[in-house]
Order: C-alpha cells, then sequence, then structure tokens
C-alpha cells in the first residue's frame, strides 16, 4: 500500500474542497448570512490537506488496491468535513445528522433527514445541492481534471469511481478526458439552469435543482420538491434534464464528434429509453383514475419514472399514494438505474440487459449442452468472463442488501419502509415508500442506523467494493503479494 | 426431441397417479365418504397413462432438453389430474383454485386458497398432504425406484428434479440410488407418524402432518395448522422433524453407511445448523416481549424458523404479528431454503454458502488481481465454472422474481402482501406475511395470478429452467443440434 501517496490525494482533494466551498460562501455572502461556518470549515480543510499534501512522494505509483482505498477515503473524508457548516452554522445541529446529510449529498442519493428544507440557510441549501453536483461525475474525476498526473497513477482511480462495469477513456490521456467529461457536465448544468429561469425559478432556485438533476441527487430547496412549482413545464424540463443526465456521458462525447452511428447502436441507450416509455404508459395507465386526465397522468407518470430510474428522486406528488403496480414499477426501477457512465446510481441499466441476456445464454446452454452460446451485446460477442462478472457483482450487491436490511431492521420500523429506505440508500435515489416516502424522511432512524446507511451509500456509489474493502485486513497489509507479483 | 419416449414416460406416470389415489380413497371409504370422486378420476389416469405408455418406443434415448421437458410436463400433468377429485367432491368447486391448491401439493408449497381446510372431506385432507409427501422427493424419482429403466435414460431427469445445484448418485445404478432415496424418505415418515401419535395426534392427523413435514410441504387437517394443538411436544417434535427433512438425504445414507466423517466435513449442514441455531436465539430476543418467557419464545422462535427456512410453512402462532427484525428473518430465511438433495425449497444452503464465499474471492480478486483465488468448499478448490453457474442461477431466480412481482402486483394488493405471496410461492414455503399471513389465505388472487403463482411454484420446486424452457421454442424443434452434435 502507498500510504504516502495515498495521503498526498487526499490532501489535494481536502484543498480543492475548501476551493468549493468559495460558493456556499458566496451564497451566504448575497444573503448576508454569517459567513464563519464556511471560512472555519475552509480554513480547516486547507491546514489539514495543505499538511498532507505537503511534499510530493517520490514513489507515485497506485495499485489497485491503493486506487480502492483512496477513493473511499476520499468520499468519506470529504463528507466527514463538509459535514460541518451545516453544524456550525445550526441548520443541522446534530453531527451524525450533518454527516448523514453530506454523504446523502455527495453521492448524489438525496435522503434527507430534515423534517423541512426551507428554514435552512440559503448557504446551507446551496451548498447541500452543490455536493450532488460535485459528486455526480465524481470528486476524484474532477481533480484529475485540474490537476496534472501521469496516467498510470489515474486509471485505477477512475475505474474506481466511474459508474457503471467498464470504464472507458474518451481520449488517450486520462486527464484530458476528465476535463472533456466535465466540460460537457458544466455546460449542460448551464442549460439546465437557463431553462429552469425560463420557467420562472430565481437564479437561486434553478441552480439548486439544476446541481440536483445533473448530479441525479433530488435535494430540494422546496419541501414539497419540485411539485411546490406546479408547472407543467418544469416538471417537463426537469423530467427531460434528468434522463438526460442518467445517459452514459461517452455518448454525448460521440454526438459532439458527430460519431452518431456510435450514438444510436448503444443498446444501453435503447434500453433505457425503451424502460422509461414503458413504465411511463403502464403506470399512466394504472394511475389515470387519480387524476383524470390523460396527460397528466403521463406528465407524473413520466417525472416520477425518470426521477427513479436516474435514482435523483425528485417528486411532483406523493407516490406512496399511487395503486400496487406503479408502486411495484417504481421499486424495480430503483434497481435498474440509470446507464453505466453517467451520474445515475442503481445497477446500471447495461447490468440489467446483460443479466437479462445472460438468462437467455444459459437456458439455451441447458438445451444445447455442447453449443457454443455468447450473449451479444451492440453486435459483439461478450467475453464470457465479463458475462460472469457481471453475475458476480450483482451477486454480492444483493448479499450486501440482504445483511444490510437484517440490520436496518433491529431499528423497528415496518419492513417496507426498511426495505425502500435501504433501497433508496444503497441505489442512490433518496425517497422510498411508507415513512421515508416523498413526503417522508430519514430523521426517524437511530444514529447507528444513519451511520449504516450511510455506508449504504457509499457502497452504492462507489459500486460496493472499494467501500467494502476498507473491511478486509489484506488491503491494509504490506506488500507481500506485490513482491510476489514481482517474483512471478 | 424424443417426443415418444416422453409420451410413454408420462403415461406411466399418470398410470403411478393413479395408484397413489389408492390411499385417498381408502380414507374416505374408511369415513363412509363418497368414493366417486376418487374412483372416477383413476379410471381417467388408468385410462389415459395406458393409452400413453401401451409400447414401449424403440429409441428410449433422453436428452438434456428432453429430460427438462418430461419433468415440466409430468409435473403439470400430474397436478391438473390430480386436481380433479377436488373438484368432483365439491371440496373445491372452482377447477382454477383445484389446481393451485394441487399444484401448492406437490411442489410441497403448502399455500392455500381455502379460507377454513376443517370443513373438507377426509378424503380430501389426506390426498392434499399426500401431494406433499409424493412431490417431496420428486414423482419422477419415485417412478425410478419402482420401474426398471436403463441408466442413460434417467440421469438427466434426475438433475432436472432433485432439488440443488448437483444430483450425485449413491450408488452406480440411478434405480438404486432412487430406491435408497424413497426407502430413507418412508422410514422417516413413519418414525415421525410414530412421534405425533405419541403426542396425543389420531392416525389421520399424524399422517397428514408426517406427510406435510417430511415433503417440506405445510398443508394442515387443522385451520390454526400445529398451533390448534398447542403442545409443547408437538411443536418440538415437528420442528425437528421439519428441520431433518431439510437435511441433503445423502447424508442418512453417510450414516447408514457409518462414514460418520463425511457427514462431519458437509459444510452445507454445519451452515444450515448455524443459520436455525443464529436465527433462533436472535429472533426469540426479539419476540421475548410477546410471550414473557424465554422458554416459550424460543420455541415458538426454533418452530417458525423451521418451518421457514426448510420451506413447510407450518405455523405455531401469527408470526405476521411479529416485530420487524423477526419478520425480516423469516423473508430471508425464505430465500434460503434448505439443503441441496433434501425435500425443502428455496435457493439452498449451499448455493448461498457459495455466494457468499464467491463474494469474499472476488474481494480477494480486486486487491490482487493477479493471484490465484478460490472458492473452498469442504477442503476443496471448487472450479470457477461452478461458483459462476451458482451466481448465475442466482441472477435467474431474482429476473424471474422481479418479472413475476412486476405481473402480480396487477392483482393491485399491497407490496408487501404481493412480494411475500411471490416469495412464498417461488421457494415452496406456502404463507407469507399480510395478506397471506399464517392465518390469511391466497383466495382473494385472481385466477390468472393463481395461475402465475402455480407457475412459480412449479418453477421454484424444478429449480426455474424446466418451466423457463416449455416457452422457448427450440425446446419444440427438431434435431437440427443434435445433427449437429453428431457430425462434430
Amino acid at each position: 500500500m502507498n500510504t504516502r501517496m495515498i495521503g498526498f490525494l487526499l490532501g489535494r482533494i481536502l484543498m480543492v474542497e475548501a476551493g468549493l466551498l468559495a460558493l456556499p460562501l458566496l451564497t451566504a455572502l448575497l444573503y448576508g448570512e454569517p459567513l464563519m461556518p464556511w471560512l472555519a470549515t475552509m480554513l480547516v480543510l486547507a491546514a489539514i490537506g495543505g499538511a498532507l499534501s505537503l511534499r510530493k512522494p517520490e514513489r507515485t505509483a497506485l495499485y489497485a488496491k491503493d486506487g480502492f482505498a483512496a477513493v473511499a477515503l476520499v468520499w468519506l473524508l470529504m463528507s466527514a468535513f463538509g459535514a460541518l457548516p451545516f453544524v456550525l452554522s445550526g441548520d443541522i445541529p446534530n453531527y451524525i445528522d450533518a454527516f448523514f446529510e453530506t454523504v446523502s449529498g455527495f453521492t448524489t442519493t438525496g435522503a434527507s433527514i430534515l423534517t423541512a428544507v426551507e428554514p435552512l440557510s440559503r448557504g446551507g441549501l446551496l451548498w447541500r445541492s452543490f455536493t450532488h453536483w460535485v459528486g455526480g461525475m465524481g470528486v476524484l474525476v474532477f481533480v484529475m481534471a485540474i490537476l496534472p498526473m501521469s496516467d498510470g497513477h489515474t486509471m485505477h482511480i477512475l475505474r474506481a469511481e466511474m459508474p457503471g462495469p467498464t470504464a472507458g477513456k474518451l481520449v488517450s490521456r486520462m486527464s484530458d478526458t476528465a476535463k472533456i467529461l466535465y466540460g460537457m457536465y458544466f455546460v449542460m448544468t448551464l442549460v439546465m439552469i437557463g431553462l429552469l429561469l425560463l420557467g420562472g425559478m430565481d437564479l437561486f432556485d434553478a441552480s439548486v435543482h439544476a446541481f440536483g438533476a445533473a448530479g441525479t441527487g433530488g435535494f430540494s430547496s422546496r419541501n414539497a420538491s419540485v411539485g411546490a412549482y406546479n408547472s407543467a413545464y418544469i416538471d417537463v424540463v426537469t423530467g427531460i434534464g434528468m434522463l438526460a443526465f442518467g445517459i452514459n456521458f461517452n455518448l454525448y462525447y460521440f454526438l459532439l464528434m458527430r460519431r452518431f452511428r456510435d450514438v444510436a447502436k448503444s443498446e444501453e441507450l435503447w434500453a433505457y429509453l425503451g424502460i422509461v416509455a414503458f413504465s411511463t404508459v403502464t403506470i399512466a395507465a394504472n394511475i389515470r383514475h387519480l387524476y383524470g386526465a390523460v396527460g397528466t397522468s403521463l406528465r407524473h407518470a413520466f417525472f416520477q419514472v425518470s426521477s427513479i430510474i436516474t435514482t435523483t428522486g425528485y417528486a411532483t406528488v406523493d407516490f406512496d399514494q399511487w395503486p400496487g403496480y406503479a408502486k411495484t414499477v417504481l421499486v424495480l426501477l430503483m434497481f435498474v438505474g440509470g446507464c453505466a457512465g453517467s451520474t445515475g446510481g442503481g445497477l446500471k441499466v447495461t447490468r440489467v440487459v446483460t443479466l437479462v441476456k445472460a438468462a437467455f445464454m444459459d437456458m439455451r446452454k441447458m438445451i444445447h449442452p455442447n453449443a457454443v452460446v455468447n450473449v451479444r451485446m451492440e453486435g459483439r460477442a461478450m467475453p464470457e468472463k465479463q458475462v460472469r462478472g457481471v453475475q458476480a457483482y450483482f451477486s454480492v450487491y444483493m448479499l450486501l442488501y440482504a445483511v444490510s436490511w437484517l440490520l436496518l431492521s433491529l431499528n423497528g420500523f415496518d419492513l417496507l419502509s426498511t426495505f425502500t429506505a435501504l433501497s433508496a440508500c444503497i441505489n442512490n435515489i433518496g425517497p422510498g415508500l411508507g415513512m421515508v416516502g416523498p413526503t417522508g424522511n430519514f430523521s426517524a432512524f437511530a444514529p447507528w442506523a444513519k451511520l449504516l446507511l450511510s455506508f449504504d451509500m457509499l457502497a452504492g456509489r462507489l459500486e460496493i467494493f472499494p467501500m467494502l474493502l476498507l473491511f478486509v485486513p489484506s488491503t491494509w497489509r504490506g506488500n507481500r503479494l506485490r513482491r510476489w507479483e514481482r517474483r512471478n
């Protein structure tokens, strides 16, 4: 384990976080709120970050396990320090609550322990949503985009932080890839802010909701979430916006490069849009009696489907009141999640497609034990190793689910609330059903349960392994194996 | 596809079913009930069965897909005809209800559409429970035990019908293996009947409950299930009995052969007993406030844990009233199920152990990408292919879950009832929570939902693939591939 290099990285990132706090600081200044909480946190971050990254270590190489450990620690520390302003400002006096809220922010979950968000300071509200934006594309990707680093050290990190089973480089240099990704992300967010301004939101609300949609987070500045605006325009813009940020960003790069064929042949994209269309139409039919008009049913169905499949978690209606079929679809969509390489959470559409195709492959193998059968994706045969990798990931994911569910049930709430609270956290969505439905919140959970859910949010955002590996002794042990590798 | 041979097999088995009906016929005779329903069904079965199996086909070879198709069709037809006496006697006038009840019987599920069982005829009650006994060890295994057949044709069938990822022969000849299995099963059931008689049950009730426990089915002759006897002795005997029938029968053979070391080194057995012990103790602690005494809590916890993990479904209390943790453990146990090669359903303990070990293997692979890491089971490295096979099975199983859940939700009941009804059927347990809890039943579901759940029960009992393959066109297509195989 290259402890020095990980420490150096951590230091750099804490300094970046200090820089990010400039945005809420500015907001507080504009609205005449106390600046102390922001300045104090920035000072702490700069001091600790500066001390850690004072001298770049000579050996900068990072191995796979270093990458995982670095990513897990970065996200934990960013959240631990990012929670400070909430405590200092009194917005969220309890530190564990503030930590939960910040983890929920960075992981783009959007689950809240707040019973009402409107009393929060403007600076606090903006920081809360800005964490979504930063967490959406990944903090380390961000650092790669702005700090010079050699490629050999960063691929492991990108792999660990980018959602989805595969992390590809768009261009040969890693740091250029990171710059392109963040560039597109930045521009798309600006467009989103502009569109929301046109819908009558002020700049503050537009920024909050654009950050929430871009990061597929879901924190709002209004208690009734997006439903508070009661505007078809805003519903449609936000619905389409969320959907857009749930698409693999590589496809936007292809669009820019005019490689339209590469976009059109993306099976994940078509599956994603197909699932959205199917869910929207069938839910609209299922809820029609609640809203009368077909248009209104479609609008609410589309918004909620887009919000849940992208794992954003905004709501325009209390879908906890919907009938069984509609709620079941939403719960299943929680597992599906967005596309790989997007800001969305969940299993990712590509994994779900692979699982379904693999099921058919396994059936064909049963009938014809000696035939060669493959999972075909985008016209090519997927290597069996990769297919089995997805099935393995799914198994580990479900085991984490089972263990977390068992532990969380000790908090004593009803099964549906417990199960959907967990689903909402592990898949980085935000609201669930029952107690944690769109009109509810996570405040009733015990402090230990909030920490467990924080762990699950981080595990969900970082695709499980980095967080689990923190508990495996050999992650922390010396380099016995590295020596072994060198010998062989 | 060897249609003639499959037809011949089906015919033989329908004739065997006609023979099995002698037991309820005898019961009806003893209790002075009408004999017509039994005699008429026997006649129909004998006629159709006789016509189908009049002449043994020349080509008797069965390929893998023939084996799957044969098993699926056998179970469907046995249930379709086995339902007739219920309709003819008026016990269950609606055919779909009777079909559901019979599928639930043969698959050893124990889910019932009856609001009360006590008004049923004695013959009907006995037949209902006897289907558990027959289905538990497998109808085709039974046929193999009593009819002479060559080994080459039967291995595929045993593989498709025996629960668990691997089906091993105990002795070199398949038919001898089947005889040994049924012999042990028969003796253990007799012991169970004897023990229940000692507890004060009459022969009828003792038989019904011994059949239910042996097949891990769960049908009772009493509305309040085993709880009706309110006897600690009967609870403990039934609890231990169910547990015993949830153990791999190979281990009993090893015991008979005095191969104690082979028993002691069974990891699945220890995991199974460990899960039962852990669940019993923690649930007892969780429900203590409901029952006061530690002993009573332990007794009820043990009975319910044993009943659910073995997928029997008997109940001594209404566990739907238990607190969240206890219910969550029970729901998770529904997925675990019994040991491979037992009469229990669910995923099977060995698969769960493999999934957990594989998760750790995958973690070690993450840390040390170049190291050779294995899943070790019973001191030996499991071939990676086998490990991935279990993860693949789990993926297909969860997909079946998702699709069934979506469809079943169209029936419009609450999420928890729908989800646990499905869990109870797919894992062959019987009762779930909410509407289908221990005091509820499946009568409220629509006819199409009952057929869907019947499909899921059969899919669960036959380990999914045989039932799914019925819908794959190439199962029914000619022998293109066989020719291909011959050429190569």
